[in-house]
């Protein structure tokens, strides 16, 4: 997974054992050598035998790699990153032109290798491989939580193991700024409460992303979401100040001040040095969601408009998007923002990220400018994996777009906001559903069966613990604490059937909860603990089809249902004396009581069908009302399930 | 855990919330700067609270940090460690002379904040703390299968949590030569498979331990066990070469020639770079197991013990080990070596590190010299927390010991030797059995009850993972792997009551089977996965006494065992399929027979007690001799719930 543009399965299979080698042919330098290295430590991950780290002749190896030439010095925008893989029972070919395609081809290799009776074998194979789309991102929003460099660097062993080539970085927003700056120190030393990235350690991780084929874009967002600039460089405002780091969530007035000519001189510094630190050609700015009520406050700049002949708040930015967009190009970069820098007089260079949706890309596109999609993508919405595979970058507007207009459309990138994710449960929300926005972005547009996505979905999560990522451990250790040690299992059984809700729902439930949430709240809760996709729920939900559509003649998928129900019947009178012992767990004393309620339901169903019996409606409706109930968001957690038990109870009451 | 030496327990409890606050008091220092923002990162770990960074005025802080005096420059044996932490409702207070002694009420301070229905606290106490021993440390064996630098970074991390104060680096053996030498660059480069650990690393492991209160202490094994060092440079040995890295296990016959002006010339340059390296004031020269043959072997060897009457190759060594004493004094440093370098004539500075036992180290107390006890705490041994916890540096010999003599006996050094122990298993053969010596080591004498050390260790366990160490998710990522799937819980139940075999019977195991164990063998297995004492089976055997001592009354007793048998019974017939499936795991086919087994002779006896009817003898004679047959090792496994199971039986044969 990205499942390969072209597969051909040959017969037999390729050992894979302690004598495996690797040979270098063709262009050698020292970025292969080191991702060869890196790949044999992998394939020791992958099976627990110590491969040698030597390198071998290519006339011997059980691996040939075959490299025409060298990559760029700096890993440009649409490089070739194809590759030919051919493997038969002799032994292994990848082609690629050049470092970057070999990179994609060792992963596909790591993912081939299969333990069966007989050992570890990579099946005959010959794939062709190249990406749908050039630009494959991963945003990681560490302005509003921060995230340690260590998590982002998992987080980078993940994106190189399904394909993704971009780490955009939000680097700044209202709730802070996170990454050091020379010219400005005080942008960290009073916007980041001390949670920041020294430029040493921004440079390994820049090292570390490009020795995997990832590009690292950092994103300073202006002219708005912007206070943690202000609370050191106060001028920049357009406002009277002074500033605090903005601890609430949304959309917040403070907004650089478009009409001064120090802040086009201070931007021009900062973006000079930003520019020569990140070696990648874009740079983003952000741009989004300004309010405008700074602006419409400062007299000042009221007279500027009028001046300039600017009619509304959106021509202001347009001309502070203009200005900036000059300094961005002085500085030898492209410019990348969300939809609203899409003003007139903008060169066609300047890259648009799209939180609006296809058709205002394609609008784009049509206008000769190149743009990403991430409406859809938003991974903090916590929506299923499946959903995320079903949005295409050219789903509604391809048709009406030129093949040159098409390819204007780059790609997309999976975004995680972090309102609701903090270091500790950073990868759980991301991965492994990146792996599905992966899958779109990289294989055939026709690729997308959700049930063969998911098969596979669940190989790349095993594979992601083997790299180290702590998706699930640190479920583990956060349930852990919940308890108060680590007498777990019945809190992991309600754990895995259960979701978060949205985030919407989850801000909305605060609300009229009388509180409001913000940068300071813990996230330490069961909702932020459990994945944000139940797979325990989709097998059950599967299941219960098969037994329906078999017209309850599936006597294996009766049984794992009538199993599942009993377990989570169970459960509660286990759980309750956990969940009331200590504070964190509490909230889900009625959840738990629900899931008791929905197993003894669908049960009962169960019962009323195999004994051929119609139950009778007012049972229908009394155990429908339940689910319902049960259906609400409780503790801001949806039991997954609740869906299925309905189909359950809707059998039960049905004629036979 | 470790237990402190004075603890009065208070009324009330301090709150542990987001505003919770540290402030300094007296010396203020950079490193102390340094420890509370580890501290208050822990604290969020553990607690799930974001804590804020930003430093406090003393006044007004929930803990109060009173340092008299700044730390040495490099830290010394026995510099002061002792603190005193006094915890009320309005407030906590830590006190000590020095950092060091903040770092270790720092972490006693992390172990007391617990959960409760009101929130986080930590309850009210008095605890006055010192340790019983100045040199607590821990011994990892890099050289025969080689450990990660982020995995010595986590073991450090413990190593602080539990107040372990030395970190000993077995750095090179025949199996590898693992520190880059910069006069000898052929050491690594021939001697280690490429798997070595350059200065600039090492450098950053010394740093990162020094924060945490921890000193280093390398070790490079002379004149035998150095094999890897002749790869490289041949003419240091005794024997003709050429010489090849050792893949097996043992002791073998390459040592360094002692009656050569060139060996020590070397070594001078050797120690010397070393010595400037590392900042500790201890240096090992390891010592041990010299076999002489190449000694015998060499006609001017002997010819030079002729001309210096040197009457045995015991007194060959004495030779060496006196000239190279006088090469690591000049070099500033302390010699610091196993057994064998106690020989007449040697200075009183150097200490003597035992695997003989605590005799051999009273006895050389009482010539004068300082020792550490690592006999007895070898955890390659894969004994049980509770046996190494049993083991006291003065349990035999202290009543022949003169207080001076008494305080010679500095500590001692639990030992993990990697002959089976690679990077991925490093952990969980060390964690959490580890904690136990430390206890051992820091506590007083008296303080010795296996069941509260058990209860403690528990919760380091998990505290430990919350730091982020790995010795759990490894080994749900091993079983995975041997699986080929996620879907592990039959594998899980079976990995939950096994135990790996002593190394000892692994190794006879693999030669009675016509094979030999080198390091090029994969340590992938189910022995190599799971954890080295079965915590299922020691509460099982636990239940089970209660439930014998009761006289069959206790019925929560008899329902846990009950239900445990009946998960173990019927576990086989799930967990079949998943064995036959892939060659790792086949060889578990039989163990998981015979938990069955096991499993259906505890229940056949629980209804013989239940329903007063005594066994017959013939029943009993037979479900002995299953018991018997499922204890002996088999897949280098032994089923730790077999003795329980016996008990079980026997109470069914007899009268009730």
């Amino acid at each position: 997974m990205p499942m390969p543009s072209k597969l051909q399965v040959g017969t037999g299979e390729l050992r894979v054992t302690p004598a495996f080698s690797v040979g270098l042919e063709g262009y050698q330098g020292a970025p292969l050598a080191q991702a060869v290295e890196r790949f044999l430590g992998n394939v020791t991950r992958r099976t627990g035998l110590f491969i040698g780290v030597d390198p071998a002749a290519a006339d011997k190896s059980t691996l040939v790699i075959y490299t025409e030439h060298a990559g760029s010095a700096v890993q440009e925008l649409g490089e070739d990153e194809s590759y030919a893989l051919n493997v038969t029972a002799a032994g292994a070919k990848l082609s690629a032109a050049n470092p970057l395609g070999i990179l994609r081809g060792l992963q596909t290799f790591l993912q081939l290798i299969q333990l069966t009776p007989a050992g570890w074998v990579v099946n005959a194979v010959q794939i062709e491989d190249a990406p749908r789309f050039p630009w494959r991102g991963l945003m990681i929003d560490v302005s509003r939580h921060f995230i340690q460099m260590d998590t982002l660097k998992r987080n980078v062993d993940a994106m190189e193991a399904v394909k993704l080539n971009v780490l955009h970085l939000h680097l700044s927003d209202d709730q802070g700024f996170r990454l050091q700056n020379k010219e400005f120190p005080k942008l960290t030393e009073s916007g980041s409460d001390g949670q920041f990235y020294t430029q040493a350690e921004m440079r390994e991780l820049v090292e570390y992303a490009g020795e995997r084929g990832i590009r690292v874009v950092p994103e300073f967002d202006m002219p708005g979401h912007s206070t943690a600039w202000f609370v050191g460089y106060p001028e920049l405002s357009s406002g009277p100040g002074p500033y605090a780091i903005e601890r609430r969530w949304g959309i917040f007035d403070p907004a650089m001040d478009p009409t001064r000519e120090e802040t086009y001189k201070f931007l021009d510094k900062f973006i000079g040095e930003m520019a020569a630190f990140f070696p990648d050609h874009y740079f983003h700015i952000g741009g989004d969601e300004v309010n405008g009520k700074q602006w419409d406050a400062n007299p000042k700049i009221q007279e500027f408009k009028r001046e300039h002949k600017l009619k509304s708040n959106e021509e202001l930015q347009a001309y502070f998007t203009q200005r900036v967009e000059k300094l961005v190009r002085k500085h030898h970069k492209t410019m990348v923002g969300w939809d609203e820098i899409l003003v007139p007089g903008m060169p066609e260079e300047i890259v648009i990220q799209s939180w609006r949706g296809q058709d205002s890309l394609a609008k784009a596109a049509q206008q000769g400018y190149r743009g990403l999609l991430s409406s859809g993508y938003y991974l903090d919405a916590m929506a299923p994996a499946g959903k995320y595979y079903a949005v295409d970058p050219m789903s509604n507007a391809d048709a009406a777009l030129t093949p040159e207009q098409q390819k204007r459309i780059l790609g997309g990138e999976a975004a995680a906001w972090a309102e609701f994710i903090s270091d500790e449960n950073n990868e759980s929300r991301i991965w492994p559903r990146a792996a599905a926005i992966a899958e779109r972005l990289w294989s055939p547009q026709e690729m997308r069966d959700p049930e063969s996505m998911y098969a596979r979905l669940a190989g790349v999560n095993q594979e992601l613990e083997q790299l180290g990522l702590r998706q699930r451990s640190n479920m583990q250790v956060m349930l852990g604490r919940m308890a108060g040690n680590d007498d777990i299992p019945a809190l992991r059984i309600l754990a895995e059937v259960v979701e978060p809700v949205s985030i919407t729902i989850r801000e909305k439930e605060a609300e009229s909860a009388g509180g409001i949430q913000t940068s300071d709240i813990a996230l330490n809760r069961l909702v932020d603990a459990v994945e944000p996709e139940s797979e325990m729920a989709r097998e059950f939900s599967v299941a219960v089809n098969q037994l329906v559509s078999s017209n309850f003649q599936d006597a294996q998928a009766e049984a794992y249902i009538r199993s599942s129900l009993i377990r989570w019947r169970d459960n509660d009178a286990a759980l309750q004396p956990v969940l009331q012992a200590s504070y964190l767990p509490q909230e889900a004393v009625p959840v738990s009581k629900n899931l008791n309620a929905l197993a003894v339901s669908g049960l009962q169903a169960l019962d009323y069908v195999e004994k051929k019996q119609v139950a009778p409606e007012s049972w229908r409706a009394q155990q429908s009302a339940l689910v319902q109930n049960a259906a609400k968001p409780t503790a801001d957690l949806s039991l997954a399930i609740a869906p299925a038990i309905q189909k359950l109870i809707d059998a039960g009451a049905s004629a036979k």
